[in-house]
């Protein structure tokens, strides 16, 4: 089982192209969601991939955040066996609100499907991205960005 | 010229097939966009489209963020008749750090190509995120989420 | 769990475009496969799709026969974590090698793979291919070629 | 002319990117059937491709099996000149039903289709696959697993 | 047959979705040409497909015009049996230089290939494409090109 | 700017795979096209993408040729500030008709699109294709096809 032991109680093992290199040119990979009790896997973005999910063990909150139309939230919650869609490049996330741990397994229509979690990459990119364009995008004093930027 | 006195100091206009439905099936788009003195077309995603970026006027501080490895930043300044390229779902931006106005043209590579404004997706969508996931994502109290959920 | 208690000692749940419409265009569904002891999931091509297998629980023997070079039989023996891709339109198969029940994931690569099991398209068509053409191709006698269509 | 004096009274032959390189990235390949009086094409699948065929001498009988709904058989008599469709990845033959021999010329979609013969990638792989596993598929006897695995 | 009694010497009989609608979707179509003797079939390009072309009867003079470096002509002289392939979207042509008649099967990688012949396009099209166009692309006097357009 | 001091009064300064390695395998690419006063861009095709335009400075009359159906010519004015697609393969051409120069914009479909200028793929081929097949084609003397010939 994946170690969730860490900041959000989560962990992803995925097996993609770089780690199973017969999945070269055959457009799917797959990953394991391990959910320590109350853990999440932060919102997030697979640039060149549809996700669809199954839930192994235990319940999870699901969402993703719309394009057309833009900035609309869609949840759900998912019992033992049920299965969603992220549709391709949209932010998703997921919350274990069962008792315990919670186990679910993700296809993803690509061999490279690349992971953003997008926290990370706003805030902790290297080199950061300048201050006045994250504070300007953010809507918030640069203090409040240095300060998010330092955790990352 | 698309008028740029807002927020962020900048204003995307978009041809894709809502616009021009000649378009469909045809997997290309445009857009226009304008930028004020030191104006910011905010960090975002095209979740179904590659974009490649000529300056007509002015200077341009670009950049995007890979996901392979994970979080690297490359930025680039572009004088007039530069092109840039922003890879398929990769969270990216501009800024405008030339004295005056600047204008840049950009091709996508799909009909369709959407646009998620990550600040907006995360921090606006319509119902919020839940409070606690965005607090543990970006490693900050809930009432910093809370505010700035509030300005979207 | 599905229900096991059958000829082959399996039994496959699919989740594509005709069970969830949302994945219509998005290239990706999924499958649980049950296992009863010693149960198999007979030889079968997804016309439309790769593969990528997931053992949750138990130990499988999988293995599918290629196409270039001609009919080369690729096997192996998965335990529970283990990971297996099956390439586009490949005969493939498994078969439960380990004590007790046993449990896959699969994700496959479009929103309507198919599935044609080969002993059912082949011998229990409707209406039946004709006998001369099965029993030339099979190499065997008319006769053996109607005991087995009267099976399905 | 190709040498139909073989088991099924017909012979193939290719042109795919193994034989003319200059095909590969181009999507398209070709082959020629010809058939000795009441040969057969035996059934295949062309994982890779679609096949377009047009009968160029003699009449023939062909069909398909359907994955949607499963196990529907499809077959028409094409007289010269017809032409008839194998969508990608289904089960499909061919035979000479009319007096002397009979020219087919395909089309596919691919310029590496492959070809899986069902009976020869069944019962004749190296190695072969586990008996236990075609007799439960075939729902025949060890022995007659045995008996047809001997002929491959 | 086709009717070769023409101002080419040529008969194309095309089969796509048009004519077989069950080939939507399905990315292949085909097309039977016809050659009187000293018969041509006139550069033209497939705006969606690649060509694969054998030769059934005769002896064909085929060529295309590369853009890859610009302008480059390939030919060859292909003999009953022989497979050639024009990529997608260059100018070809093909030229009866048998004793006789010749036939030639082709396959196409698109249910929906299009043609366009050249002269046909250029200085026939409905409305006509102004002169003066045509004049200064063709680096000839408006006359000739008024003449021209009067044969189409 | 582009250098319009041609035959045919404009300059395309085209950014391909071949001048921004980056574009590889990502679809998509950029031409600006310069423009003087009555300059024309050549009837030409892109083999392997479509392309969406848009006029920064003037006004252009542009036009394509249809396939389906045949020879249709489709022109539109653009004045600055308007978009414009030429589908994929199909014959097209830009002139300017406005008072001064003319700038475009277009975005291509593809990082390799391509592009064949009809009458030089045509009548300046590297050999020359045969008199006698444009001849035919063209329906005019040989002593035409040669005399155009000539200028290429």
């Amino acid at each position: 089982m994946g170690n969730t032991h860490n900041d959000v109680g989560s962990n992803v093992t995925s097996v993609t192209v770089a780690q199973l290199p017969g999945l070269n040119t055959l457009g799917i990979s797959m990953a394991r969601i391990d959910f320590a009790p109350w853990g999440i896997n932060p919102p997030h973005t697979h640039p060149r991939a549809t996700e669809v999910l199954t839930v192994i063990e235990g319940r999870l909150l699901v969402g993703f955040v719309t394009s057309n139309p833009e900035n609309r939230l869609i949840t759900q919650v998912l019992e033992k066996g049920d299965v969603f869609v992220f549709p391709q490049g949209l932010i998703h996330f997921q919350k274990n609100v069962g008792n315990g741990n919670a186990l679910a397994i993700a296809g993803l229509s690509s061999q490279n499907p690349g992971v953003i979690t997008i926290a990370n990459a706003v805030f902790g990119s290297n080199p950061d991205i300048e201050v006045d364009v994250l504070a300007k995008a953010f809507q918030v004093d640069i203090k409040v960005v240095q300060q998010i930027q330092s955790k990352f």
